[in-house]
Formats: structure tokens, C-alpha cells, sequence
């Protein structure tokens, strides 16, 4: 092979390379390749046998330029590498990638100051529209990026009886935890602590609230200091879960907001020798795929995310390209009680743990 | 707020409009802004002013497609929900972030067609270079793509004593295996079973040549029908011990060739009523955040996934603009044992359990 040879095989075929092969214009091939203008069926297939044989491919980034729109959506996590993230990412770049878009996965740490600098670097120009988690993103922020012309979707908005300020996919999380709590209730517990996901920016204020509807509709108290305001992590709930049941030896169940403090919930009942759910109960909320592999399996109530991420998906590619609607809420299917092995009947007493 | 306010709330500002508003040309605007080019520190600051009063963002697309080359590197995966993927994605996305590159997740589902489809609309116009970590793509879809001037890095690549047919980031999974299987013939295991994953393209032939190497070195056999080949998940690695075990019930240990199909065997245990590590030890090869997190912790075999995503991404930026170099291969450091709860002493015998 001679170096011609090897720098043709280097380089990729252009329209006007494909255009002369056809003996058509540059304009002629543009057409065919986006199914506008009127071209003849035979120079149609003309064009599309160049194609075929150059193997050219359009130029996205030169086609999103001409048409003013690009062709990938931004997603904003905290982290992919919480567990919960990854699969609600993978339903959304499926329902992107079917309506011919690419997905760029934005990891804002948490940190607002990483979170602005992707919104304006991204928003507008590689990504014409953004698809917002928890990622600790101001409100002001983002409006700003609506403003200048990328619409943004906040996904699994909990609040569904206010006005949402942006676009939003709302889960109706307060039910979520009154499934939670009237699950618990029915099973015979009365002493029960509560784990709360996340303290910096109370995002599971809706959760707890639906628990204690259920604990009031019950007629049952729920003291205060049976609560602790947490991460939402393993670890936290770890800690935290030692620390609930050392003040408070006659809880017999533990409320958590999200999968992940629960999972770390039952690490430490294993760890404390606590057997569950004979000795103590444990349930979350979300239903993410380590909750059915941990052992004992999470009783937990499961939220719809792969349908809120095509949702979420659709909402955005609905607003993009019609700036200054109102702000559309659309919600969720209603979450499910998932029963697995981590929840059983409230032990009858607890005489070895003493008083709370 | 009139009609026009609003419209000129959703436009950007254009490098033209900066340019007027600073009394300069546009592509003195242009030179402050790539730091390229003789600006006067006067015209400089009143440039910085201007875009900062008008809130101007360059576009990247146009200028990606002015200097030739787009903003994004693409990560084709099996799927994002896999466990191991998100910490690589994670500190890849780092890595590219801090060379002014977005990071695309493409998940191919172990499709062959699907990952064909990703790279020919995006390498080369979206994106400039792609990361192949296990993703069922073939080797003559690759080099095709890196012909047409797309560089490729295979990602935590296994052979390291053959010559690689692309540029990639290796492991040393062969000494995974090794470690891994003499941690177990230290703990005095003589009757081990083995999972490897995964049967359809062999990728961890060499973690279990490794730990063959273990057992030959210790005069130990191996029998070859205490080996199954299954697929790399929790799922099949549950199913199989479960076989495994039922088969072999004199097995006083699982050599796992990843963590997933290791987690998985630690849950078959469980739920078989065997206690690990008194009945039986487990010993899995990655490390991935759920080995650290089950109950009990899983002993494993790191291997330095965050590093080689980062020697990956920076392999990558070498290559790009580069074409036509010799396939390079650069060797992360060697995986460690992390010994945890999983594995311990074997027993001295297992008369409840049968003959073998």
C-alpha cells in the first residue's frame, strides 16, 4: 500500500466526493440525505449507491451548526457512580438515542460551581436541551440556562402539590412513604425509626412527611428523636442505624427514605447481631437492582424510573425549540410496595434490649 | 417586559455582538478568547469585560468544527447499569473534563449492531476518539473506525504478552487470577470450585489461566468439571455455585473471576443455609463498591480501575490527530488483594456435606 493509499484510507469521504461520484450537486446529495426538496426516485438511489460505496457519514456536528440545533441532551447527576443513577442514565439514553439524539452524562460532585460551569459550557451549544437529577443545581441556574435557550427537565420532582418554578417529571414520593409507613404499621410495629435522606437539601422532606400520614392516620406518635437526618448513602444509613438503635433498644422497624441508607441499615443489624426481620424490620424506597441482591432481599416501594426517564426525555425534546412555554409538571405512575425478606411481624416484646 | 426583551432573553449573544460592544474586530475577540495571536493587555481586559457583560459563550460546536476536531471522546459499554461501569465512567469522564473534552456513554447492549450503529454516526463527527471497554464490538468494526480517523483505546485490555491489534490500557488479570487462587491454596483450600466469565467471548480466559498457574505451582489439580463458564453477573454467578455445589459438595471455596458472579455466590451460600467464610471461602477479582458494602464484605483481587481509565482517556488524546501510529499498549499497575470477610481457613473436613 502505497502512502496515497494509507492517507485516503485516514481521511473521510466528503459530500463533494459523494456528490461527483453521483454526478449530482452537493446540494442534490444534502436533500437526499435529509428527505427534503424534490429528487428523483433514480437520483435518489444514485446518491444513496455513492454513499453506500464512499462510505460517507454525515457530519452531525456540521449538520447540527446548519440546522442551529445539536444533536446530544446533558444529563446532570451528583455521581454516576451511585447506584442509583446508572439505570435511570441507560433509559434515558435509550429514549434519546431513539429519537436520534446522543446523551452526555454531567457529574456535578454535588458542587453548584461544577454544575454551572457544564450549563455553560454545554447548554445551548453541544447539548440543546438538559435533563436535571439531585445534582445540587440552583434553581436560578438553571433558568438562566432556559433563558438562553436550553430547555431543562428536572427529573423525579417531588413536589406535586406546588407550581414547579421548571419543567418537571414528578413522582408522588409523599405516597411513597405513606406505603412505607402504613406497611410497617399493618405489620405490628410501634416503635419505629426514621431514616431521612438528605439533610443538606432535605430532597426527602415529601418521603418523611407521607410516613408520618400514616403514622397519624394510624393514631400512632412518631417522637422526633426517632429521626436522624442523614447522607444518602450506605454509609450513612450505617452509622446512623447504630446510633438510632443503641438510644432507642425497642425499635422494632426502620423507616429509610431511599434504598441506600436501608441497605446500610440492614449491614448493621447484621453486624450488631440483629436478625432481620425477626429481630427488626428495615424498608426503603426506590426499588434500585441491589435491593433484591442484598441478603436478606429489601423490602422496598419501588419508583417508575425507567418510565420518568423516558417521560423526562420526551417532555425535554417537546420543549426544545419552543422556549418560553409555562412550566408543564407530568406525573409519574404511582410507586408500588415491593415485599421482600427485610420486613415480617413486629417481634411480640424485646425484653433483651430494655427500655427506650 | 416586551415582546423583543423576551426574544433577546432566549438568543446568545454573537461573537459579533461582543466584538461591537468591546470596539474590536471579531477576530480579535477571537484570538483573546483562544489565547492565541499578539492582543494588547488593554484590548484583552476590554474583551473579557464584553463577553462577561453579554454573557457570551463561545460556541463550541463551531469552533470544534473550525480547528477539525469535536469536544467529546465516546465510552462504549455493555450497559451502564452493569456495577463495574460507573466507576470507570465516572473517573473517565474526570479525566476528559480536565482536557476540555465531554464524555458520551454509549451502552450497546452487547450488541454487535448497536455498537456499529454508534460508531459510524459518531466517531469521527461527534466524537474524535473512542473508549472500548467490554462491549461486544469486533475488532474489524473498530480498526474501520480508527481508518477513517477516529482513534480507538481498548480499556482494561487482558493479554499482555501479545501484540495488540489496537492501541490499548492492559491489566494484569492473568496475575489477578494468580493472587487470587494462591490466597486460597494459603488458606489451605484443596477442593476449589471456579466460575469464569464470560463464556460467549472468553474475556477472562486469562484471570483463569492465572489462577490455574496458582494451583499447578502448589502441585494442586484442578478438575476440570469444577469449573463453569457463565455469564458475568450476580444472576449466573447464584445459579451456578448453587450447581456447583450441589455437584461438589466436598467444594470448600469459589474462585470467582469477577465480583459480580462472586456476590452472587455469596447470596447462593445464604440462602443454601452455608456459612461464609466457616463452610465455605469466596474470593472475587475487580473490586467494585458492592464487594466492600455485602455482608459478609467480599474478599477480591482490585484491580486499579480508576487509573486506567485515566491512562485511557490520556492514550486517547495522544492518538488523536495522530493517525497511522503503531498500536501502543501501556500496562496499569498490578492488581491487589483485599482480603475481607469472604475468605478464611479451610475446614478441616465436611463430613455433613457427602463425598465429592
Amino acid at each position: 500500500m502505497n502512502t496515497r493509499a494509507q492517507i485516503f484510507l485516514h481521511s473521510m469521504p466528503t459530500l463533494s466526493e459523494v456528490a461527483h461520484l453521483a454526478g449530482v450537486t452537493s446540494a442534490t446529495v444534502s436533500n437526499v440525505l435529509r428527505k427534503r426538496g424534490k429528487v428523483g426516485e433514480q437520483t435518489r438511489l444514485r446518491v444513496l449507491a455513492a454513499v453506500e460505496q464512499l462510505g460517507y457519514r454525515p457530519h452531525l456536528t456540521a449538520r447540527a451548526l446548519a440546522e442551529g440545533c445539536a444533536p446530544t441532551l446533558a444529563l446532570m447527576v451528583s455521581s454516576i457512580a451511585n447506584p442509583f443513577y446508572p439505570e435511570f442514565a441507560l433509559a434515558a439514553e435509550r429514549a434519546a438515542r431513539a429519537n436520534g439524539r446522543f446523551l452526555i452524562v454531567c457529574n456535578t460532585n454535588d458542587d453548584p460551581a461544577t454544575g454551572r460551569a457544564y450549563l455553560d459550557q454545554i447548554a445551548g451549544t453541544l447539548s440543546d436541551g438538559v435533563l436535571v437529577m439531585n445534582a445540587n443545581l440552583s434553581i436560578d441556574d438553571l433558568k438562566k440556562t432556559e433563558q438562553r435557550g436550553a430547555p431543562v427537565v428536572l427529573c423525579m420532582w417531588e413536589k406535586l402539590d406546588a407550581p414547579p418554578e421548571l419543567p418537571c417529571i414528578a413522582v408522588d414520593f409523599f405516597e411513597a412513604g405513606a406505603i412505607a409507613g402504613r406497611h410497617l404499621i399493618g405489620l405490628g410495629h410501634r416503635h419505629i425509626g426514621a431514616l431521612v435522606g438528605s439533610k443538606m437539601n432535605g430532597i426527602h422532606a415529601e418521603r418523611y412527611k407521607g410516613y408520618l400520614s400514616a403514622c397519624a392516620a394510624a393514631g400512632q406518635k412518631h417522637p422526633q428523636n426517632r429521626t436522624r437526618y442523614i447522607e444518602d448513602s450506605v454509609e450513612a444509613g450505617y452509622e446512623s442505624t447504630k446510633a438510632l438503635l443503641e438510644a432507642h433498644p425497642r425499635l422494632t422497624a426502620i423507616f429509610a427514605s431511599n434504598d441506600l441508607p436501608a441497605l446500610g441499615a440492614l449491614n448493621a443489624a447484621a453486624d450488631m447481631g440483629l436478625k432481620v426481620p425477626q429481630d427488626i424490620s428495615i424498608i426503603g424506597i426506590t426499588d434500585i437492582q441491589w435491593a433484591r441482591l442484598s441478603r436478606p432481599a429489601l423490602t422496598t416501594v419501588a419508583v417508575p424510573t425507567v418510565s420518568a426517564a423516558e417521560m423526562a426525555v420526551a417532555l425535554l425534546l417537546d420543549l426544545i425549540g419552543k422556549p418560553g412555554q409555562p412550566a408543564a409538571m407530568r406525573v409519574t405512575a404511582t410507586p408500588q410496595l415491593i415485599e421482600r425478606a427485610s420486613t415480617g411481624p413486629a417481634p411480640f416484646d424485646t425484653p433483651l434490649r430494655g427500655a427506650d
